[in-house]
């Protein structure tokens, strides 16, 4: 763990260096994936068939890639009552919370007569990635099908790796309540592959969402253009900003509660107060003595995390702006007018009582976020990731007369003489007739 | 030119043919890209002068490498008033339909006693791109500009090869009126690499945006992650719907208009009337014998233009929604209501006096848009492209214990125990002391 002041001379290298150490990570598995993407485009379903017998350790025909509606109900059937109950109290929460963020479309007449129009419409279909075994998360489908099921997504298909044929009830039980339309029981670059170019089995979709390992990330880059993706996600990071006023151990959770995701994860504590600092260093020390993933939790405190001591909070804004965070937590008095400070966080947390895990689960924004200070240009997983817009010009002769000089001016001008023309001679027959 | 009906067998064939080809350009310059931004990013403005000199033969020092503002004055003047006017109108109109798509916030507390927040704010600073020569569009720079503006982008560094250093007076005119803070006569994938990584001169942006040759697309697809970038735009294309009520030689025009862009460029015709479609192929060959870019529009006809015979206005739907065309001009009585039924296309065009090229510059939407059938997933260019988002979860005790435990529940049976202790222990602490 780092410890900075904005006191000390070396604060802006010491800072610097901070920021730096989060940038890409490179991958070496470009070729493989190349190899299993050409493929599947090749050779379709067997090929998936062959793929995840050799992967996945799992034997499958074209009738059993997907995993059959009684399956899912009947292995979502295990999940305990109480649990089923969370999920779909975050599944509502959720829901209401996307639904908030639909858009409006445009349409209207503007001075000169033409009809401007802007509508938005969802995709036609969609491809939820889950990453299997101990990363599948059923938070995880519920905040990436739940935002293409409120934009309106016809066909929402996950693809879900099953080493050795394992299913995981929570996860099908989540893809259940969120409306996912059919799940198939594969994974890897090939099942991104399957989803981006399709399979006799498996219809392409057109944006493919969703976390998973290098392989899944660099087969997502390599089919972008010819479907859509969501952002490549680099390591979980937190920002906490609290004052002296804040319990120890709570603030030490929530480093650890970043922490524990990731080695590569980074959590950061600013506070103003040194003797509170300490505090929470020593609170996160006690903490990681019992915690079930000390191991991953204490690599990436000891290697990422960091504690910045400020003069005051005024610092304190300026410089989570700077880390432009995937998270950030405003444990302080008057959190909301600190809050409406920060221009860069994918989300922020307010108040004491609104640690990040809340955010995670059954806030109601989404949990997919931008990392590695893309918070400065991107944004959260919403509807918007999956609706378009298809803009609109309506015009009839009077609105050509009024602007459809100037575009004759602007295509002469630029060397593209159809363009004029295709103006020009329109107003050249309006001329004819109205004489 | 592909000669298309609905009517015979080998349709489906032709057709699907015909989508097929519109696929993903593949560029070998991954290499040389690599190495330019390498040598940017350790020896920043030296490297962008040495390269500068080499393949735009144009000696810069730091201190010329941005274009005075003088000198923007001194060459915005050489354009002649009528021009000047018509830039400002297409300035307005784009300005105008874009302050009408700028977002609302979300700010509510719902009946768990939570208060969420859905925040837009501007990036920082974007870089725009201006491809140099020939295709130096003053249109392209109001149309990457404007939106940065309205959404209130505080830097908006405009980079633009200058090949033996002459400027070019109306995309500085252009730049001027569109609020470009700063412009370097730089270009290729070294102002690429400048503009994401900054050098002494040029401070580094959070987005680029703006066409340009394979080089500066590779060098995109290379800052992609570090900093956000437009899509990387493929040939353009149109597909225009028309009866035969339209005026032949109009029809031709529009055709044309596209195909001379660019030799891959592309326009389909697709008509329910045999006769006007042969009187159209006829107006184009007629066109082409005094159009001053034949050559290039004639390439892009024979080799990408197709005509499609539909036997109803239905199929033609169907069709154009299978295309999912950049630009769709829809040439019909009922215009409006044939609009309305397509679910896929960047921007359409409505009526029989509203060609495309309207759009290229004064309706008011943007002409920077979905290629190669992305119109499926993807959107043109909009003020959010400049907007991220930024929410927000604020609860106190009250809230906590309404949805807190749903989230203790999902987070333990995910495994991440730190996630549910940072919420356990503060319910905790809620209960001892209300007791």
């Amino acid at each position: 763990m780092k410890r900075l002041s904005t006191a000390e001379a070396a604060f802006e290298a010491d800072f610097a260096a901070l920021l730096a150490a989060r940038g890409g990570i490179e991958t070496s598995v470009t070729e493989p994936v190349r190899a299993i993407i050409a493929e599947i485009r090749a050779r379709g379903d067997t090929a998936l068939i062959d793929y995840t017998a050799r992967f996945d350790r799992l034997a499958l025909t074209a009738e059993t890639l997907r995993i059959a509606p009684e399956e899912i109900e009947a292995e979502a059937a295990k999940v305990p009552p109480e649990l089923l109950d969370a999920l779909r109290l975050a599944a509502t929460r959720i829901e209401s919370f996307h639904r908030a963020q639909m858009p409006q479309d445009l349409h209207y007449t503007d001075d000169a007569g033409l009809t401007l129009g802007l509508r938005w419409t969802a995709l036609d279909a969609v491809g939820l990635y889950v990453p299997g075994g101990k990363a599948a998360y059923p938070s995880s489908v519920l905040m990436n099908a739940l935002p293409a099921r409120v934009a309106g997504v016809g066909r929402i298909a996950m693809c879900v790796p099953c080493p050795d044929g394992v299913l995981n009830p929570l996860v099908l039980a989540a893809a259940k309540i969120s409306g996912v339309t059919e799940i198939y029981r594969v994974g890897g670059a090939q099942a991104v592959a399957a989803l981006a170019y399709g399979t006799t089995t498996i219809p392409p979709v057109d944006r493919i969402v969703g976390p998973g390992n290098a392989y899944v990330a660099e087969a997502k880059r390599q089919v972008f253009g010819h479907v859509g993706i969501d952002s490549i996600a680099g390591p979980s990071e937190v920002v906490i900003v609290a004052d002296g006023r804040n319990e120890p151990r709570l603030v030490a959770l929530d480093l650890l509660a970043q922490a524990e995701h990731d080695e590569l994860a980074q959590a950061v504590l600013i506070t103003p107060d040194a003797s509170f600092a300490g505090q929470v260093v020593a609170a996160v020390a006690r903490e990681l003595e019992t915690l079930p993933r000390a191991a991953i939790a204490g690599r990436s405190w000891a290697d990422h995390g960091a504690v910045i001591l400020v003069r005051d909070l005024d610092e304190a804004a300026t410089l989570a702006n700077r880390l432009a965070s995937e998270h950030l937590e405003v444990l302080l008095d008057n959190a909301e007018a600190f809050a409406a400070r920060i221009r860069h966080a994918g989300a922020i947390f307010i108040g004491r009582w609104c640690p990040e895990a809340v955010g995670d689960y059954v806030g109601g924004p989404n949990h997919v976020l931008p990392t590695s200070r893309t918070a400065r240009f991107a944004s959260g997983l919403s509807v918007f990731d999956f609706l378009k817009r298809t803009t609109s010009i309506a015009t009839g002769p009077d609105g050509l007369r009024r602007v459809g000089p100037a575009g004759v001016a602007l295509a002469e001008a630029e060397g593209l003489n159809a363009h004029a023309m295709s103006i020009a001679a329109r107003l050249a027959l309006l001329n004819e007739r109205s004489v």
